[in-house]
């Protein structure tokens, strides 16, 4: 052999060793004929809580609670106890709120291989990355292939600040659009109804303020579209009016909620990956943006806001886009329209039988993802309580056992309430709420028909 | 065996499936005996990233450029290029900035198998832990130990918050310490010399704020203590003045920095994990508080700024902590005092061959921690050019090919520049620093012979 290599492959031996451990690296990879050395114990363990079912009804997590110190907990879904989350708790409420997209999980449990992640101890301890940034340029990357993808927003050309969640992107642009040197801040409006973003007072409604010709006076209208809750495909209303800027909460133009008509293109759109892969809690969002001044200024306010976003989200973040990648992003995009539809018809069937509520109206839809005609799957239903004397449509629905928001807190009537669609979990009390609403509704006809 | 079971045996036969598969999956799990499924494909792929040396002059990161969309790209480290970080720039000045903890990197590589950590797909998409916070009570419980194992920090009776690392925190601390009803937000000092926080704008040196009896002038005063740069033990100087609250950065009151004399137990302690672990990349960061009402409003503050710190970053955080804790956290603080002394020798001895930089004076300082007396291992050192015509120290240090901050940056005369300890790994150009500035020193020295 080291004759031979003297010999006839002397030319492949003076290939430098980097090179060489590369390849082999690579294709030992390739082969996942890697024999485990330091990730192995780390890789038992998330593996062996993984396998703790908590009968169906809970999840067992790697930092949850334990038990003498060792054994992870169970922490059971709402309404369901005990240390393997068996019990049933009867009586319990069903909670229609709540943005938690859990309707996801089920995706990334089928996948659990390719959306693995092991991280080693060492990494990216430095605050910055090797161009000196906070930000991953693989992840940029990813960003923008997905945009491509979907065709849901014209990304080349334009700018990406990553955020934590889509909430610090709202803080940063609502600072970076008021005005440098007014000791008034702008004012911040939106279309009713609207999910009322805590951070910020709203002056009510943008179309108030459509004639106003104060030029004292600085408005930032959030445009959150698909809206939430109402699913429409809001726009701004002060659009080209003085003294005003639009930002628009692009989280739910996705083809899980919503057909894809065209690639979104405004000055400042805001995106999260808790509505694309469903991980809220990874807090991770990012924004696109035309204007540089207007970048390089959300650059600045995340950077002396907490220094950029932790690199572990990123991580975390990219390993996830890569498997929603993996053949042209379709699988997922497919399970998360079809889980909404899915949903969605069934409330839509269950209130049909009563004229008691309604739900808004959403037109089949031509999606350019999909290359066809969609069915309705919207994040939330914006249920209307019909009859005269059901002002209080939540407390209609407190009878049922369901709790909700009231509609006022979107600055709406509260004949209407917001009905999430996302915190579903196999096992979860969600499942029995249509049966139990159903019934309600069903008695609630009788009652009709008694009347 | 199902007879034996049926008779003697039956009472542990009775044992629920649960607490049996627990136990099954612990003992295979203790045993490390598991056998990978889900998780082997990440494990082998994050093995092959780490096992690619780049000449030990960079790093290849899973999250880093890739070369014809595959190859791991090496980030080579200050001073050094090419494909595998094999080439020295000749004449790459050599950066004393930075507060880059990387002198932790090695201490990591080698505890890599209990410091690996595999991250499910599924792993925490809710927006709240099933307590609906935001704070996993694992990792507070866990940096509990941590300062009750150090005797740095008092915790008990005390509250903790989290924050994406010490920049959030102090960003909330100095909101909510401000006055409520107030149109002029609180002044921000500090005692002189202070790192610049780059969020606020300082009012000058705290004492000369000490005799202001207007009671409109309130008053928040930074105390970071063991101090960067000079490493003082600083106390709050306007303690107990009216209208005046003090915020005590405490990152760098640990073992590698430090002598521990006694418990810190200020009314609002900040830590970060950047300074205990060294991973500035995770933004990870918590402050101790005594006051209720001021933790609420700091559990507001980053709830409303990001919705809290993303769960990826803490569960990191936990699997850090986790191992620091081993053997009472004496391994890596050891590693850790014993990196920053030599370094501080190191530089000590090169100085004192020439009259004409100095440092500052540490005395050693028994540490109850190691309990011994323990020898100077600032994180920085505040060197200072004695000659009066060499004002300007940085442009000194220039000519050595050394590059600075100014000691204006830090509110003190240019005479001073601050030297970090930190940025330093096998490889890197620092390593280079030491040889290259001595060789400086000298040939000052020979000057001084020669004048």
């Amino acid at each position: 052999m080291v004759k031979a290599c003297m010999s006839s492959l002397y030319a492949a031996c003076l290939i430098s060793s980097a090179v060489l451990n590369l390849f082999f690296i690579l294709n030992l990879y390739a082969g996942a004929d890697w024999k485990l050395s330091w990730s192995r114990k780390a890789a038992a363990e998330a593996e062996a809580v993984a396998a703790i079912t908590c009968s169906g009804h809970g999840r067992a997590y790697l930092d949850g609670l334990l038990l003498n110190e060792e054994e992870p907990v169970c922490e059971c879904n709402t309404c369901y106890a005990g240390p393997d989350c068996s019990e049933f708790l009867p009586g319990c409420a069903a909670d229609a709120d709540s943005g938690d997209p859990l309707f996801l999980e089920p995706f990334w449990m089928q996948h659990a291989a390719s959306s693995a992640l092991v991280v080693a101890g060492w990494h990216r301890m430095s605050y910055g990355f090797s161009d000196s940034t906070t930000m991953s340029k693989e992840l940029e990357r990813h960003i923008r292939k997905l945009h491509y993808v979907v065709g849901n927003a014209v990304t080349k050309g334009r700018y990406i600040v990553f955020g934590a969640g889509s909430t610090q992107l709202l803080n940063a642009a609502v600072r970076v659009l008021s005005p440098d040197n007014s000791s008034s801040p702008a004012r911040v409006v939106a279309s009713v109804p609207y999910y009322p973003v805590v951070n910020f007072k709203f002056e009510g409604d943008a179309s108030l303020w459509k004639n106003t010709s104060d030029p004292n006076v600085n408005l930032i209208e959030f445009v959150t579209s698909p809206n939430n809750p109402d699913g429409q495909m809001n726009k701004a209303v002060l659009n080209g009016a003085p003294n005003s800027k639009a930002i628009y909460d692009r989280a739910y133009y996705w083809p899980h909620y919503s057909a894809i008509p065209t690639p979104a293109d405004e000055e400042l759109m805001i995106f999260t990956i808790s509505k694309v892969t469903g991980h809220a809690g990874s807090r991770f969002g990012w924004a696109i943006i035309k204007d540089k001044a207007v970048y390089e200024r959300m650059i600045e306010y995340t950077g002396l806001n907490t220094m950029g976003v932790s690199r572990d989200a990123q991580l975390r973040a990219l390993k996830l886009l890569k498997v929603v990648l993996e053949g042209g992003g379709r699988e997922m995009f497919k399970f998360g329209y079809e889980t909404m539809r899915d949903r969605w018809e069934k409330l839509r069937e269950t209130l049909s039988i009563s004229k008691r509520f309604s739900l808004q109206k959403i037109e089949p839809q031509h999606c350019n993802f999909f290359q066809k005609a969609r069915e309705p799957s919207p994040a939330y239903a914006w249920l209307k309580c019909e009859r005269e004397e059901d002002r209080d449509c939540s407390a209609v629905l407190k009878a049922a056992n369901i709790t909700g928001r009231e509609g006022q807190m979107f600055s709406a009537e509260d004949r209407y309430i917001p009905w999430s669609r996302f915190r579903v979990r196999k096992g979860h009390n969600k499942w029995k709420i249509m049966a139990h609403f159903a019934v309600y509704v069903q008695s609630v006809k009788e009652w009709e028909v008694v009347d």
